[in-house]
């Protein structure tokens, strides 16, 4: 292996100088940028924003991969876990001619870096952390914590990618980034690419020392080899060793990875074994190259140099350490008169797409190829009339999903992602055309695990949703099948994926990428087994929040509407898809070509459930399967006691159909809404999940103030999906009494159906405390009949 | 050390079998509880439910513990991470006598038996998990990855207390998990009390093998150490042999806590040195005892005994399989012909509160002492009128939480949370009367960090909630600080948390412990430094779905507000409180009797920011300190503008008085509603959070149809306050136009204030890109002089 020449060594060190320069200039500058004049507070910003400690760390660390990259000829990607270093990611870029390619007004000279710097944290600029705006970014880093899931969704299927991640010490401390590691259990040598995670101790976080750099190098050796790594540690501060050392380091890591790769290649990629991955431990100090005093107070080597290390320039001897600090990088000998980078530096970094802020690997709408959709007709359910059958809906769409990975194994561009719960949410006829991903021991009664599994389980909510996002990001495609409580464990992932969908939809040169697809399944109305800590419908509520271009939530009243629902979702671009359909043996209600047509207009009437629905006394409306089942009870209940009612039944899939025009591209528009809810009849709406969404999505509508919802109040324990409803007013019996509390004509029979209802409450609850199941007579269908 | 005495081996083991035997009977019967007669499908349940794979092996370590306990004298409590092992923990509290002195109806005899497996995962009886109705637990369990964090918060300031966490391996790949280990860099041994974590290999999840136990003892080990513990491994399925091998495991863990204790607490407590803790590793078969083979495949020891390992007793041998399970704890020698407990295993428990199931410590109400409470007043600030002074809100609460730490230092039962953000939140004055706890290594440079610090603070949020609910459920205070976008980190945390709360509520022998507190700082509307990543304002969403009777959401005003209810926070019980406050300079409204009359009523007029309010054209409401400032900066320019114009000002501190009375014990009644907001004049509501949600709340008010919402709608980046306001419409300009086009008699200003809106808007554009900062005028107050 070749030592570092001391020629690249230096050119090496004067390109870390300029991104630094650069990084500086950013945080600082408004003007004045190649400090051809002397240093005025003119030209420093008069807001300072930016984040310094972690930047010049990654400055070091990027100008070492171009080295490889270019020397090697690798295929590499940089995943930042400490994304506030924004300003040294948009410097690398800048000095690679990339920034310049997309924003032509930020030009490669003295007016170009003036805007450069400018632009930085400034309004209706860029933001400070690596950002969708940032060239080579798939990672925002501004929540911390998942660098390394994102990492290994990029290296899956990517045999020829290496995706460097650096890990924050400070994100280390996150539970998801200390569980992220566990990855390389899941990661086929033979198939997908290599992740090299560089472990950045620059030892502090905002306020506090971090805890893996006060563990001492023998525990935290213990811990990643624990992990599954054989670290390589570098650590120092003199530039001119840490050169020489980091650079070994990283050769060292590269034969490693090469020498993996060839052993698990070579044989059969399906029992290739788990290798102890490399990896780099970088000591280095916060704020390095930075200001070593301020005010008499140490700066560089503490959390002091986080943010802007010298942030009130008013202050006697600040203007002074500035300019002294930015000219310690030489900029006359980093750029020429025009400001533009100098012949021998700019050759330096690698060229094309192999410049890690050009990567396509980074811009993943940009590789993305739609997947093959196989027919979801042929899983059709042969639903002859609504109510005549009971399906598994999920365990349907299993044998679909299953079809889809089939049709796209070549590609290798489709995974399934769930935590645990795949079987559980029954989805198993996947594992007929593949397994689930794992390179872990094996025993003889372990059933579907493979190295080359498509399937990825690890029972890490967090874990899921970070490779699904990375795999996505990249330009692939998959779905994440999770319990609909435990979603919530990802609001936060979700939150910061919705927000970079939101920013990339005008981003010309960041084509769309495949929506991130949830399926939510054994919801807040089957939980028999598990009970109140299992119920949540929440997440529909998280969902709504977000920007209404980017978000769709469905809820598929039966199975044939879920197939419809999911093959729209995966041909989708751009969006984040919710899901939610139980996975218990359930009722069943449209045909196949009912079921689409149904979904395709998001909200519709079902004339064959209603009677005399041209001119309703009542509207009974339902979104989601379990309320869609006693709607269409009380319905029964009430056209046997009640038969010249006349009922309008309305069911809901799209649930942000609700919504106005305005507010939602699927909302629909007022005479749409009038047709279906009436201007003045009573709605009693059974809801999926939690009531007031209902009223928050359909406050403009005419017809609100009649619109009377049940839905999940927050009651719930282990007991009987029937009973679940009682306890949540949802069920047949009260929405029925609901119907003659509201319709004005049935005041009469009032006193006498609260009797009803009391006694039809009593029956139920004597029987299912006696058997412990439902009442086995729930289920009569009237109109079948009618 | 003595080795297990033979005889006590015996008993312990028969006493694991009456466990077992109660835990399968629970899953099982509702029937012939003594199997006196041949079993038949009449006896056995029609719905089984319930998890056997983890139970035998939590028995196991129970009676093991309880061992130690009597033998040692030790205070323990037990905290179960494989929560859905549920019968094991009532079959435990069960044999020690603890379950029929809480509920009585379930005595120890054979119809208190009979009861006891009836009543398990039955409507209207007890859950599957470990629940609160569970005695001797503080810890669900439903949603994995807690219990560590949970432990810790338990052991903090309880210095005889030893916690044993079962951590489950499914569970120890969360991430949450994952991070938590690493909480004994924040647990002082001369201050604190113990932790002794049992990792629980059992091989399998659900459906899955585990991570964990399947990377080999190698890298296992060298992961537990890496985590800062010395581990003991206790491996096999052999009883006799694991009984002498687990004992010795600890005896040797206790033995080792005892040595680490007495070194820590001869010497002084401050300069204390982080040991290494023992930890025990037990692999043992997942469904121990039970079933071999289930109808020809391997169940003990696979996945296939997760749940109930004989599911259909109609197949044929089923019946026959449970029946000889059953048997195998030999029943008979266990309890006597009444179905009590024969007397010689009766004695094998600990008594009275050694009992883990009867530990007071998991029972926190019980233990409870309410704070002592600082006079808020002396940190009152001085507004003499309003806006005549800006300040920062957290700091100065900073001051009086200083107080709130210095006042019960002695009782030691308050903490001071937050993800490396106290600092940042401003709320640093708490480190004059205590540092933060760190008991990993130390520099020179270090401030503020000491083995006895009472602020904790890991980057992680997840800790930071797990370590708060854990102290709080011990019967402790506490406040969490955090940036208002990523408490969502811990949105499934705080659910779980609410739901115990909710179940607790009316569960007498459980009395009230004090409420968790949340002050979100750092919020959506100051984020110039961060931008996108850190604006969201949806957890006050997520908060208000859970049940009314225990959630609270405050958005104060100013800095006097915030202290009112901080304080008011601090003495309340059995709530989340959600407290959400600004920390930059910013404008003050209140004195502090004025603060404490506006807090306590939760909503009110501002008679001094109106004009003619007694019959207002328009009400102009305000939520949140960001929108507060809005609104009366609109007001100025509408006095301005349009003297003649009638505006009433209504603040509103405590979110849910906007709900009816009925829907929340905060409501306010409809007569106070239309008091403040009129019937019939519009309303121009600027909020802190998302718009939605205030629809959601008074949909059912009259003047609902008049209430216009501006709130944050996901627009935003790096840039200025002023500019997020605008880039939202939330700004001043947008809040007088709004006024404008919904007053009636203003229609003729229409066209014009539209005119001038844009232009002022367009000043505000072009002096913000020119300057980075807002406009500087932006603050004049009109009422001040009228």
């Amino acid at each position: 292996m070749p030592s570092l020449d001391p020629v690249l060594r230096d050119r090496m060190h004067r390109y870390w100088n300029a991104a630094n320069y650069l990084t500086v200039g950013q945080i600082y500058l408004r003007d004045n940028p190649l400090l051809e004049e002397p240093l005025t507070l003119d030209h420093v910003k008069q807001r300072l924003l930016g984040h310094w400690g972690t930047t010049s760390g990654l400055n070091f660390i990027y100008v070492h991969l171009n080295r490889v990259i270019r020397q090697q000829g690798l295929n590499m990607i940089y995943v930042i876990g400490p994304g506030h270093g924004g300003p040294g990611l948009v410097a690398n870029s800048y000095l690679e001619g990339s920034y310049t390619e997309i924003y032509p007004h930020v030009g490669r000279d003295r007016e170009g870096m003036r805007q450069l710097f400018r632009q930085f944290s400034w309004p209706y600029g860029v933001p400070s952390h690596v950002a969708p705006e940032t060239p080579g970014s798939i990672h925002e880093g501004g929540e911390l914590g998942y660098s390394l899931s994102h990492a290994y969704g990029a290296a899956f299927d990517n045999p020829d990618l290496i995706v460097t991640c650096i890990v924050g010490d400070g994100e280390a401390e996150t539970g998801p980034l200390a569980t992220s590691w566990h990855s390389n259990k899941f990661l086929n040598p033979a198939r997908d690419g290599a992740v090299l995670p560089i472990l950045h101790l620059n030892g502090y976080k905002i306020a506090n020392p971090t805890v893996l750099a006060r563990i001492g190098d023998r525990e935290l050796k213990y811990l990643l080899q624990g992990y599954g790594h054989e670290p390589v540690f570098v650590e120092g501060s003199d530039p001119a060793d840490m050169h020489v050392a980091f650079a070994a380091a990283l050769d060292i890591c590269l034969a490693r990875i090469r020498r993996i790769q060839r052993r698990a290649r070579s044989a059969d990629a399906g029992a290739a074994k788990r290798p102890r991955w490399p990896m780099i431990v970088l000591r280095s100090p916060k704020g390095w190259t930075g200001p070593a005093f301020v005010d008499g107070v140490p700066v560089e080597g503490t959390w002091r140099a986080h943010q802007v290390p010298l942030s009130d320039m008013a202050k006697p001897g600040h203007l002074e350490i500035l300019e002294r600090w930015m000219r310690s990088y030489k900029p006359q000998e980093l750029f020429d008169g025009n400001g533009t980078l100098i012949e021998e530096l700019s050759q330096l970094p690698p060229t094309g797409q192999r410049r890690m802020s050009a990567n396509p690997h980074a811009n993943g709408g940009s590789l993305l190829k739609p997947l093959r959709m196989p027919d979801f007709r042929v899983h059709a359910l042969n639903v002859e009339q609504p109510g005549a059958l009971k399906a598994e809906a999920t365990r349907n769409l299993g044998r679909w999903l299953r079809d889809v990975m089939a049709f796209n194994r070549e590609d290798a561009n489709f995974r399934l992602f769930g935590p645990d719960e795949t079987a559980s949410n029954r989805l198993e006829a996947v594992y007929e055309v593949s397994p689930k991903a794992w390179m872990a021991e094996t025993v003889d009664t372990d059933m579907n695990l493979a190295p080359d599994g498509r399937v990825m389980e690890m029972l890490s909510e967090h874990q899921c949703q970070g490779w699904l996002e990375g795999y996505l990001l990249t330009g692939r495609h998959g779905l994440f099948n999770c319990y609909e409580a435990f979603i919530h464990i990802v609001d936060s992932m979700f939150n910061q994926h919705a927000k970079w969908l939101k920013v990339t939809r005008t981003m010309s040169w960041r084509p769309p990428i495949a929506s991130l697809n949830y399926l939510l399944s054994s919801h807040v109305w089957h939980q028999d087994h598990n009970g109140f800590s299992h119920q949540d419908p929440g997440f529909i509520d998280h969902v709504a929040n977000k920007k209404a271009e980017i978000v769709r939530i469905y809820l598929p009243p039966d199975a044939n509407c879920l197939l419809s629902v999911a093959d729209h979702c995966l041909r989708s671009r751009q969006y984040v898809n919710l899901i939610i359909s139980g996975k218990q043996p359930d009722w069943q209600w449209l045909d196949i070509e009912a079921a689409i047509a149904h979904c395709t207009a998001g909200a519709g009437i079902w004339h064959w459930a209603g009677h005399g629905d041209d001119d309703p006394d009542v509207v009974m409306a339902c979104a989601g399967d379990a309320p869609t089942v006693e709607t269409l009870a009380a319905v029964t209940l009430l056209r046997k006691a009640i038969p010249d009612l006349r009922i309008r039944v309305v069911n809901v899939v799209d649930l942000l159909t609700l919504q106005t025009s305005d507010e939602h591209p699927h909302g629909m528009d007022h005479d749409e809404f009038d047709r279906l809810f009436t201007r003045d009849r009573p709605v009693i709406f059974a809801f999926h999940g939690y009531p007031g969404i209902i009223h928050k999505l359909t406050y403009r509508r005419h017809n609100h103030d009649n619109i009377h919802v049940r839905g999940y109040k927050e009651e719930g324990t282990t007991t009987t999906p029937f009973d679940m409803m009682v306890l949540n007013n949802l069920d047949r019996f009260q929405l029925a009494l609901d119907v003659v509390n509201r319709v004005p004509k049935l005041a009469h029979l009032r006193a006498e159906a609260s009797q009803r209802y009391w006694s039809d409450i009593e029956r139920h609850r004597l029987y299912v405390s006696e058997h412990g199941i439902d009442l086995p007579d729930v289920r009569d269908w009237q109109w079948q009949s009618a």
